[in-house]
């Protein structure tokens, strides 16, 4: 290991000679972090953050009890899962404890990724079908299929993928979006099934987080569900961003819509930052699927990963965090109406739980997206010592999805800088 | 969490209603855990294993130096690639800097499942082809692209897959294995460059593991990537298997093969256990996928799995692990090699540092596989207190891949239980 620090210019060049020499690093001036706990990041030049963007460590950055876990069980026993380990059967238990009756089985998985992945070859298996269907500018993971399966990653997508138009009730309206979803969908898979694929599964972010964050009206994707389950298809509930808690008063994003998933992907919150994510589905679609292949996954289920798991849903039922996420949200989009009303560059705010969206825009008659605005405010945010991010198709969507322990004071922290940094901010900036 | 503990039995059945009805659990009857330390495992019912099989813990299960540091790392910064962390940068730079020098950029990953999906997407992207080869009976992950690219899987592959004739010396001799990877590799690539596909990679695991752990000869390899490279194909070395040390003397199994690879991809051992896993490749390359990819993995490289994974490439540094791995995996062989010459039911016996196989047959001349029999010395060996587990297309190959800090003592003791094991064994079992 190098005793003498390099600079963060340094660091960075270096960074460019290891990793892709374009790898994107957040923000206009990159940050060099050095520690975090709970709400709170460290740079490496002593600046101190306010993470209102990261859902990876729901509990918090570093939370003492997580770290425990982890110490203690990486001392013990880290296993694959053809041995018996009762740690791991037991938080299975839990984890499926937290869903409709219906969903009654798991199988574990590293990443958000391979839940997806493994979601979908069940689908396929089921099915005996290829065709999918996912959501505008929606993102499912790394791998060549989710890829394709990605219109957020650009690509041209698969001959057996179709991409539904937007849920953006801000600009298409209720019945538009409804639209979208029923008819549009319907479209979608009697093409599917014209062109010989036909329909395994709509994959589906019940956030639509990458698309834009819509996390209302709630009524559109049951009548999608409907659609899917007539045609002889699954409804893939990815809730890899709106899972755990995340929206508020519920623990699963498809809750909010009444909906009833085949198979339901989770990750990112799931072990507070390690590896950890799975699919929760109908026990028989499972066990079909595990007849059919030789699936096993290596790291999964793995004893420290799980026991990680374990601690953040043990936190997140004792202190009662849908709660606590549905009274701060609450709170927080409280704040940005307020800010709304005084700011004409935000068009739109909407938001569930801890999750919350800005629309920037250069003229509200006309919602303008305003890609150049929208950055200028998440590089004024961290300059002030707040990391958010930006989402949506126009990439004009501030996006704040802090840890679920954020509190009321570290809102209205967001609230007033926010009010300081659209203020500042030179008017018609990206028109 | 349950305080009056289920028998052995009862968790079995539990364990069948959380996860898949058959989801596989090693051995005739299934080892229920506790804990671990170094090269033993300890049951639930207070026996004791020496063990044979993970390498997934090269240093040992929960080795104290890598507990110290994820202990340590969990509670000071686990955060994703998008900020710059220097750890991880170091960790990089140092992986790299076991590799030749034209393999110089690095991407991580959460699995080799991950690993290989970004290696085969970056060939895909490289040579705008989508034709793959593999070799006969390989394993390369569980996403559905790479479950097609794994004839172990027993899935027919796609229309854009071609699958070479075994490396099995031991059947075909040296010149059939040399026919198989030049002219068959030809043949394969002709044919899918003939069907529209084109030819992107091979894909190939440099011990072939699955397909029964073929060590010798290391001429042949070479030869494919000469027609690999003539045909404008990239060359990918999986080195889940082979990599970091496992084969004695060097650190990756190409390296025996005397082969110039394009991409690598490693994953298994090289946190320890945690998820972590990556792909060294040429640097323009790396550098032209993510140009024109949105690739971003949330997990990969986050600062507590590298931290596992930089003191588990300290340890096989500091203590000449590729020296010790050599040493012990001769005398391992040595021994197994006087076995064979007292049971007349081992045909074969073949390694490379601490990766044995031994084949288990009904006829010597014939070199009849005999699946039934390997599991019966399997299960005998678990009896007696020793992990191990099976190989090959036939499943008869007895497979030892103990943790690398493995000693000459513990080689002894396998030797020994395994001699006494085949001894007891009722001749003819499986014919």
């Amino acid at each position: 290991m190098p005793t003498v620090s390099l600079t963060d210019a340094e660091l960075q060049t270096k960074r460019r000679s290891l990793f892709a020499s374009n790898s994107l690093a957040f923000y206009r001036t990159p940050l060099v972090l050095e520690r975090a706990e709970g709400v709170w990041v460290h740079g490496r030049d002593g600046r101190t953050y306010l993470d209102a963007y990261n859902n990876t460590v729901p509990v918090g950055h570093c939370n003492p009890e997580v770290v425990e876990a982890i110490c203690r069980q990486a001392a013990t026993l880290n296993t694959h899962s053809r041995y018996v380990h009762e740690l791991v059967l037991d938080y299975a238990e839990e984890l499926i404890g937290t869903f409709p009756e219906h969903l009654n089985k798991t199988g574990f998985t590293c990443s958000g990724t391979e839940a997806n992945e493994l979601a979908l070859r069940i689908a396929a298996s089921h099915t005996r079908k290829t065709g999918f269907v996912v959501a505008n500018f929606a993102y499912h993971g790394t791998s060549m299929l989710l890829d394709d399966l990605s219109p957020f990653a650009g690509g041209t997508s698969g001959a057996n993928v179709r991409v539904l138009k937007p849920a953006d009730v801000y600009r298409f309206g209720e019945e538009g979006v409804l639209n979208h979803f029923t008819e549009g969908l319907q479209e979608a898979i009697d093409d599917l099934e014209s062109k010989g694929f036909g329909f395994a599964a709509l994959l589906v972010d019940t956030i639509f987080e990458s698309g834009g964050i819509f996390p209302h009206p709630t009524n559109f994707l049951s009548s999608a569900e409907k659609i899917v389950h007539q045609s002889g298809g699954l409804f893939i509930a990815d809730e890899v961003q709106a899972g755990f808690a995340r929206l508020g008063e519920i623990m699963w994003g498809f809750q909010r819509h009444g909906l009833t998933p085949d198979l339901v992907s989770m990750g990112k919150p799931m072990a507070n930052g390690l590896p950890c994510a799975a699919v929760v589905g109908r026990g028989y679609l499972i066990d079909a699927f595990y007849d059919k292949s030789h699936y096993f996954n290596t790291f999964a289920g793995g004893g420290t990963a799980i026991s990680a798991a374990q601690t953040v849903l043990n936190i997140i039922q004792r202190d009662r965090l849908t709660e606590h996420v549905q009274e701060v949200g609450e709170h927080l989009l409280f704040g940005l109406m307020r800010l709304m009303q005084q700011h004409e560059m935000i068009g739109d705010v909407r938001g569930a739980g801890l999750f919350a969206g800005i629309e920037i825009v250069s003229d509200r008659d006309a919602k303008t997206p305003d890609n150049k605005a929208a950055q200028a405010v998440v590089n004024g945010l961290v300059e002030s010592g707040i990391l958010t991010g930006s989402a949506g198709e126009f990439g004009n969507i501030i996006k704040i999805r802090p840890p679920l322990i954020f509190s009321k004071e570290n809102a209205d922290y967001v609230i007033e800088n926010l009010d300081e940094v659209l203020t500042k901010l030179p008017r018609k900036l990206g028109s």
